[in-house]
């Protein structure tokens, strides 16, 4: 697995473009191959995801096209004839049918694409498609919303090219900044096996990332294929989950008003499932994203979270540990609770490694051999400065 | 229903006292009758409502023993032996069985108990015990935690009187300051329908409040029933229910670091149990809650966060709307969404009911004649300072 420069556009056949102008931004990425794509479980789905959804049904895409600064969500039968409208302004210019063009929105909710800009920003950005490093460093910057930095990837793995790109802070439960996640591969693989592919991927990646709880109406991970290279579908899925994995920890370290980092590691699960709910009830509970923020080893509330979460779980059975870095660099661990009991004389310990600002908590659940990571970051002042005046 | 003075003591046979020092606290009531209970779901559960619960099964209690500064959680054996220890000193000086004495803890979880400070207290509060409205005052002040106001209600109903006291921000969803609460009432009730009225009162009182969404290690709701009042059952409910919802209402908007209170009101769901899930999940939502905060009228997390909360919806069948208070304290109403059309030019008068400090939010699913009533409040600045420095 080694990582390469170029986000996406270093995968053959990729170019890229992106534009902005006040807060709307329009990216375009051409690629035509197999595809598959996954979307928000949220029961209001925004008008371009279910454009998408129906375009990907013939399972090949020729290019993307998405906005940030309005969500083209809640808007009715309208927001579809706008969600198609972009599709057919993409598919006019790569002369393809508009059905094997996908399109993504992002921005609030409740508010009608302003198609002007849309088309102006278009036609700005059709001229720049190019495949550069910096090409794909612009389609992340224009549908970043709250996003404080750009978030890729590129990898090569036994011959193959696996890249993406993605704004915003997670699936399932992302914050309402939506996320949106563009992934590129070189390898030559049919829609079904890019599907099964990208399910198990997203699994462990973007569904293990919790910044708020809200579940954004439209987010969206697209995949295409190239074809340009071969490979075996066991180094590919390994490739993507690699990918996926590492931009939900670039999503988490973003996420809205983040300062610091943080993964929870269940071991000791009876069932995966367990081990999933126990390291998401973690990652979400917004008491222990404050003590993280406070670097406050309140370790009381991470035995709570795994109380609550639904997991099968034996207060008695628990051992609990923190892992981080020193500010000179060298790696802390330290154990705080060993199958039930409490250790003492290590909450110093305990509160250095929380002050760094990557933390990893572990805990054994002591009763099976599953396991689940899920991905966090602290809840900070600047959250609430950044979400309570989003629409003014 | 008639609200009455004097907190928990308006209730004839009921005797309080209060005293703290420094961060502990110790609570005294001596009330005897029939007596039932409820307590957290959450399955790392506190040893003082272990003992509680054991001591509950003989359906009567003559006191409880509540402290503040400790929550006796996850502290094993010596946990237990110390809970038992504290019903022990309150049974003594009431020459009672110790299996007729409640226990309950709130504070840091996974540290043992300080039990000489518990025994110094206890000696204090109990030459305190007496039946007066500053009693019902004392005895609340000593279990607050990061409570910032008392929180109590008594009153009186076709010749019954029910009251309450209560410290923390929720059940079932509480933050960890923890829920206790504690009610009497002088109607004449066996245990078993003390303990069926409180299981209805609480489900709709308590368990659709939500601060933060984490569920405490120690909530505890007790009902005690001095049985001097007659009175017919349907009538007790129903009084037991006002008093339930009236100190779940205290508790919202005196939940952590909360600069404003919100109701979300849904109707036409197509069961209870899909009204209740969309009411909690709007207001558990960060998003809403920072919406709230910034008087930001973001109406689209309303409806997304009814989007995932897992009620069956249907976008095109919402009508959504805000109520609230002028500055000058006239009612204000306005519709935003009508059966999925948006309503246009509506968003000031939106604005000025979000700058209000108490916002009720109208949510018809258009689909059923099910309903549900959910409490919560802002999340703010104020929440993230009192939570991310809470153990040093």
């Amino acid at each position: 697995m080694q990582r390469i420069d170029g986000g996406i556009c270093a995968v053959a056949g990729v170019r890229a473009a992106g534009v902005r102008q006040g807060k709307y931004g329009l990216t375009l990425i051409e690629a035509s191959g197999a595809a598959a794509g996954m979307f928000t479980t949220n029961k209001v789905r925004a008008a371009p995801l279910d454009i998408t959804a129906e375009h990907l049904a013939g399972g090949h895409l020729d290019g993307v096209i998405a906005n940030s600064g309005c969500a083209n969500a809640y808007t009715g039968p309208r927001g579809r004839e706008d969600a198609l409208a972009m599709t057919q302004l993409l598919a006019g210019f790569l002369k393809t049918d508009e059905k094997k063009i996908a399109v993504a929105s992002t921005g609030v909710i409740g508010r009608y694409m302003d198609m002007e800009i849309i088309a102006r920003l278009f036609d700005e950005a059709k001229t720049h498609l190019r495949s550069d490093g910096e090409a794909s460093l612009e389609a992340e910057r224009a549908i970043m919303t709250t996003d404080t930095r750009t978030k890729e990837v590129a990898i090569e793995h036994r011959g193959m090219r696996v890249a993406g790109i993605v704004k915003g802070s997670g699936m399932i439960e992302p914050n309402m900044a939506t996320m949106l996640c563009f992934l590129y591969t070189d390898a030559d693989f049919p829609a079904q096996v890019l599907q099964d592919s990208l399910k198990d991927a997203v699994k462990e990646s973007f569904n293990m990332l919790t910044v708020d709880g809200d579940t954004s109406t439209n987010d969206t991970v697209l995949l295409t294929a190239t074809g340009k290279a071969k490979g075996i579908v066991e180094d590919f899925r390994e490739a993507l989950r690699f990918v996926c994995v590492d931009l939900a920890r670039q999503m988490a370290r973003d996420g809205e008003g983040a300062s610091k980092y943080f993964e929870t590691v269940v071991t000791g699960a009876r069932s995966e499932l367990d081990a999933r709910l126990a390291a998401k009830a973690v990652a979400r509970s917004s008491l222990v994203k404050t003590a993280v923020y406070g670097a406050d080893p309140n370790w009381g509330r991470i035995i709570c979270a795994v109380g609550y979460s639904g997991a099968e779980m034996d207060p008695e059975k628990i051992t609990l540990g923190l892992e981080g870095e020193s500010p000179a660099g060298s790696s802390l661990k330290v154990s705080l609770v060993e199958k039930g009991h409490i250790v003492d004389g290590v909450l110093d310990q305990a509160r250095e490694i929380m002050r760094g600002d990557s933390i990893i908590i572990n805990i054994d659940l002591g009763l099976g051999n599953a396991g689940a990571r899920g991905f966090g970051c602290d809840l900070t002042h600047e959250y609430v400065n950044v979400n309570a005046n989003y629409t003014t």
